[in-house]
């Protein structure tokens, strides 16, 4: 058994390529370290790393995370400047026993230290997508709070490994400093080998109000399919939010199970990839219906198209 | 019914002033961050806010958190210098929607932009104490990392309202930018004013492996006494960490219900400070014996005395 889950359309290319190594027995850190990496490379992935979503100054800060369920070994990153690929800093960190978890300047000064390059991260496109932002935020037009496309990942492999990770470039025009879910654990992201794994997308804010992640896994532990853990632990999340808190954000998860099941949740429409076993890599579509069902459904092509053509050229 | 329970001997100073404002049913955020502002004012307590212990480059990089367990307001800060009260900075953070959780330089950003003062925080004491530690380091006569007791606290009060917080310079001699588990919703702290509140403090890169606050209020949810759930949880946990991870560091558990019952657990020697509408204000201490059993005593009046007068002449 072996698979592998991740969250929205972005993982797709990256879900397909690892995918073949995973099949060929590859350590599931490594397939999700390369996997996350394709998408922070690719600049035309407009939330997560390279070409990314700035900051209200027009700074990419990055946040990123792994977690491997065997050893309970976790790395994060927060806030981190210039720096391509936080998923790969986050896992070097998780092989220390201190300071696994550094944030801002001191992030990166630990990446470069290890022979990562600082570089600009900022491409034209994004740089012109923050200016007209601001703009529009200026002029009272819109709120800037609606971009926070996290990449969460999670891959259980032949020897019964399983390791969950996330990269964002967090909230759009957030505030300087500002850091998300995605690097929390038990928040963004928890695996536990014995059980499985489980990620999150979406309004952070309000993610880590509910330490979703870790609630799923410990769901799937009880004994619930990974379907049941994902849509009890939103719903119950979520009432308990709109009760207390009076506002629920966008927020989505998904999750694997040590036998390869999986499962999602998502208030929103979601769009996830799914390989295992048992399925070639597969893009699904996801909303709830009005009357609080969830449907999931396979991508049809010509979404897939019109996606891809989107992002080629840029349209939104 | 109403309370507060605090880690470690250097919280019964505050505890004992807003203990006051509690029994005249004043709201337990306000005494939380009354009782937290005292710790980090008194520049003798050395591991949290003026006076703090620096971090590998003599700088001091503070952690906080709040949360609101009626409201599940959250704010914390991670890495932030020069600014000497920052659980009030994070609890002004927990009245935003977004951006509530913010570090390094944009932290101390926020900090100023709301008034709070940029200072220098290192007393000359804690210099010393981290230019001795430094040689000896070189020297390689000790691990640097040992020095790492936040103050967290939990209180109840009579409108029956949860508050949980936490505040630390994190661990001593930490690398640039390392951040604990004091900031960390679920790890460090966690707050539902339908069942209760924990918080921990110990070494941060374990303790955010376990999820433990969140783990201790959900046990209590389940109907475990405050006493059962903290001790279950550490166990389980220290349990599943040795299998896993080979290796278990000092860590320690407060909470408190709504009806102010407590409970605490720990694998070291470990004080905390309780008081509730039962009981004025003590310290305890309290250590795990070698068949696994947790002994907790009122501390002896010759302990305290020795305790303040080490802490009033800055001995160890």
């Amino acid at each position: 058994m072996y698979g592998m889950i991740s969250t929205w359309r972005m993982a797709y290319e990256g879900v397909v390529n690892q995918f073949e190594r995973l099949k060929e027995g590859e350590f599931a850190g490594n397939v999700l370290e390369a996997s996350i990496r394709e998408i922070e490379d690719f600049e035309n992935f407009i939330s997560v790393g390279y070409g990314g979503l700035p900051n209200e100054e027009g700074k990419l800060q990055l946040d990123a995370a792994y977690m491997n369920g065997s050893t309970f070994e976790i790395g994060a990153v927060a806030g981190m400047e210039d720096i391509k690929n936080p998923i790969s800093v986050a896992r070097l960190l998780s092989q220390d026993r201190f300071n696994i978890f550094r944030v801002g300047d001191g992030a990166k000064k630990f990446a470069e230290s290890e022979g990562f390059l600082s570089e600009n991260l900022l491409t034209d496109y994004s740089k012109n997508k923050w200016e007209e932002r601001l703009k529009k935020v200026e002029n009272e037009e819109l709120t800037p709070y609606d971009g926070h496309d996290t990449v969460g990942t999670v891959v259980l492999d032949k020897d019964k490994n399983i390791v969950s990770g996330t990269s964002s470039s967090g909230l759009f025009m957030k505030k300087k400093g500002r850091i998300g879910d995605s690097p929390l654990p038990g928040s963004g992201f928890y695996a536990d080998s014995d059980i499985g794994g489980a990620t999150a997308t979406g309004l952070g804010e309000d993610l880590m109000k509910g330490i979703l992640s870790y609630e799923v896994v410990r769901r799937m532990g009880m004994g619930l399919s990974p379907m049941d853990a994902a849509q009890t632990s939103l719903k119950d999340f979520e009432e308990k939010l709109e009760r207390k808190y009076g506002k629920v954000g966008a927020m989505s998860l998904v999750c694997m199970n040590n036998k390869g099941e999986w499962g999602i949740a998502t208030n929103v429409d979601f769009t996830f990839v799914v390989a295992t076993n048992e399925q070639e890599p597969t893009i699904y579509t996801s909303k709830r219906t009005e009357d609080g069902e969830t449907v999931i459904e396979k991508a049809a092509a010509e979404w897939v198209e019109e996606y891809l053509s989107n992002v080629l050229t840029r349209q939104e």
